[in-house]
């Protein structure tokens, strides 16, 4: 590989400069107003896919949707391949192409859509610089890099970059269940950077993510608000009960009290145990995130696995009560609280949905309340976890040993990515997150960055990785 | 009185078509644009005072106010006087000219400001019909009747009408407490008509007020809001502690769980007790009001003195929390949980807010969070409550006992109407509650009315109530 790293190196000014061109575009794909910048996006990436020779290029339209009051096209998901050989493995790389909205005034140093290259830091600024630009550029520098040195891709590489990532993924699905048996047919992995590293040194794969259950708890008594002093004490009051039966779902250390709640939860194995050694993560890393120290948990190890691998409960709010600033003395005739619960192995959603009404409704049951309950549970999202033995892992590991010279952490997120699932269960093949950014590059927020280190080993490792799936045994 | 009598049902077209006058004038305090309308019935009384021979006549301009983006200026409180003879006694009338918001688009049958009398219901409605057009036009139309009928009044009158009542009274505590030793310095009796009958057959006097406490409850943890996948479950949760603290504060059926808040309750005497019977209430009554049946105790004995004689905690709502429709999976950093409490005597403010801290501080330091509480108890307004035995009462129970031909029932009102007090604590005379309309009037509420009949015959009962005022031993 030595002649693929040289290459990269040397032509580092080259790959920061086409991140500054795809940076300018600001393809904010949660603003009506952007979404030309979207379409623009994938066009630039289009032709992009065009000069490196790849090949089946397909543009899938989703179709429409309603924003902010207009009636826009849905930007394309883009598919395409390079190599058909039947002898090689096919990895499908998933990234996307659309980012958060950012404005100057929002607390950046720099124009969010103008990249500035920081070199005393090393650091590159800008808007969709590591959310996800970097990542799916860098798979395109690998062709690039192997079609300069007149080298043979080791497998067959498919992409699909979507430019909805940031506003749910609209339409997305549907294609990749369509697709499965045609233009997926003959993918054997799966791999997908769209995340971070755990702390800011080491690199790592990601093998969990929770899933997420959402839940509305809806109180009603009286048809209209009522005045505290005409009616306090002698009705029974919608928010009383619902405080109530909130109170009864977590505890202040994080305790789920839903009975059998944690029945489902696959116990800690040995194995998984040794994974939490030796993690680039301290505590300081919550704290400086939240800017408090309200951990709960004393150890690293005890704080990741209530991230990662056991479920936790949070209490959102109350859509119907007084919410505004100063003092009013309504009694609220309709209050909707509003909770979600981060799940784990092996619980279902379904599973979870279920005990949550049978607790819910016993719970009011007790308060003997003369109100009315109405319990919502909109379909939620599953938990995924992935097998770190698959060759995927290991060709991934071994990958990142040979570029960091170090073994990377092996981790899990507590949110979720929902496209991951939908490759599992579409493809039913090996998934794998190989994140490329650090945990501190501040996707989403303001002063979003990558480091150039980050950005040009990341492409390295990403072409190490194509090398070492072609060569593990499967 | 027949005279008297007479005079005022020969006069009740007049009385309808001078109330049409008044209702006319949109004088909505609470909205900018209508300030000048506020102005507007304000000279419109000024005018009727000059006719009817007051004597004294002063407006007392309160200052200015920031409403809605504008700097405005507060309409006057118009002081007037009607004889001021030693040998008789002072009584001083108080009752608002300005009124709330009314749009025929909110569900009136009528255009709100154009007085509509229903002749087949005996209704006359219009936004401030009853709330508190009637009321102190009432007033005014006894001085004209006993003047045209060449009759003395038996008392010195005072009035005192503010245009700020249905937006805080701003300014006229101050104007109260400083004219106290001037213009009210003879005053011996207070009279307010600006409530209602408990219910809709009976006349009432009301002889008691709750007062009311507001707090605040923050809970603040991580400087930002956070993402419930990626710190579930590892923070502390600032919803969670407090909702757990709101859960100590009332329980379902009502009952405060604050210890000690029922100490200073005063004990139920024989004597009150006697008040309860025969009440023209039922618990329909607060069914038809709530269109729910929601109600907590099954006597109309005890749902009363839980609205008028026992304190209540009603929870209203959480600031900082998600609050609007769909589902959002936040950690919100900072809540402020509002409730408050309705107070009776011998309840007072600062021994209420006190009691309170104390639990909730305690409830907090259970919770072993590593959040942070702020407790807030901005000044509580105190309940007020009066000797029924009073001569001013005996009067009033006399004039309702002669018009009515029945005895009135005694009320109390859950809610607060700050000026009594105010008028009680600055003048230390008897301040009486004298309701004109019914309870089903809607004031505040859509299609406003009063019914000629309490009109009418409500114009008869506030000058028999002079009349007994001079005549009852003090």
């Amino acid at each position: 590989m030595e002649s693929v790293y040289a290459h990269i190196d040397a032509n580092t000014q080259k790959y920061i400069d086409r991140l500054g061109e795809a940076i300018a575009i600001p393809s904010i794909s949660g603003d009506a107003s952007h979404r030309s910048d979207v379409f623009r996006m994938g066009a630039w990436l289009k032709t992009e896919l065009v000069r490196l020779g790849f090949s089946a290029i397909e543009e899938h339209l989703p179709g429409k949707q309603t924003l902010q009051g207009h009636e826009l096209d849905l930007p394309p998901v883009v598919l395409a391949t390079f190599g058909e050989d039947n002898n090689k493995p096919t990895v499908l790389v998933y990234g996307h192409y659309d980012v958060q909205p950012a404005l100057k005034d929002d607390g950046w140093k720099y124009e969010p859509f103008q990249m500035v290259h920081e070199k005393e830091t090393g650091r590159i600024y800008g808007r969709g610089s590591t959310d996800d630009k970097a990542p799916i550029l860098s798979w395109l520098w690998v062709v690039e890099a192997y079609k300069a040195l007149g080298k043979e891709l080791p497998v067959n590489l498919k992409v699909c970059f979507e430019g909805m990532e940031e506003s749910g993924s609209e339409g997305l699905d549907d294609i990749i269940f369509k697709e499965a048996d045609r233009y997926f047919k003959n993918v054997d992995c799966v791999c997908i950077s769209d995340n971070y590293w755990l702390g800011t040194k080491k690199p790592c794969l990601t093998y969990g993510l929770r899933g997420v259950s959402y839940f509305m708890l809806e109180i009603h008594g009286p048809a209209k608000d009522l005045h505290s002093g005409v009616f306090g004490g002698t009705v029974h009051e919608p928010m009383t009960d619902l405080i109530h039966i909130m109170s009864k779902l977590v505890s202040p250390d994080g305790k789920i009290l839903i009975p059998g709640i944690y029945d489902d939860v696959a116990p800690v194995t040995e194995d998984e145990n040794k994974l939490y050694q030796g993690l680039d993560f301290t505590l300081t890393d919550i704290h400086n995130a939240t800017e408090s120290e309200t951990t709960i948990h004393e150890s690293v190890r005890d704080t990741l696995m209530h991230r990662w691998r056991f479920p936790s409960l949070s209490l959102h709010g109350i859509e119907g009560a007084f919410y505004a600033p100063g003092a009013k003395t309504v009694i609220p005739a309709k209050v909707i609280g509003k909770f979600s619960i981060r799940s784990v192995p092996n619980q279902t959603p379904e599973r979870i949905a279920e005990i949550v009404k049978t607790h819910v409704e016993s719970e009011f049951k007790k308060l003997k309340s003369r109100n009315t309950l109405k319990f919502e549970a909109p379909q939620g999202g599953k938990c995924w976890v992935a097998d770190v033995n698959n060759w995927n892992f290991v060709a991934a590991r071994s990958a990142i040993e040979k570029v960091f010279k170090t073994s990377p952490d092996l981790t899990r997120e507590g949110g979720s990515i929902p496209v991951t699932l939908t490759f599992q269960e579409a493809l039913n093949k090996s998934v794998l997150l190989l994140p490329m950014g650090r945990s501190d590059d501040g996707a989403h927020s303001t002063n979003e960055k990558i480091d150039l280190f980050n950005y040009i080993e990341g492409i390295k490792l990403l072409a190490t990785y194509l090398e070492e799936v072609a060569a593990v045994p499967k």
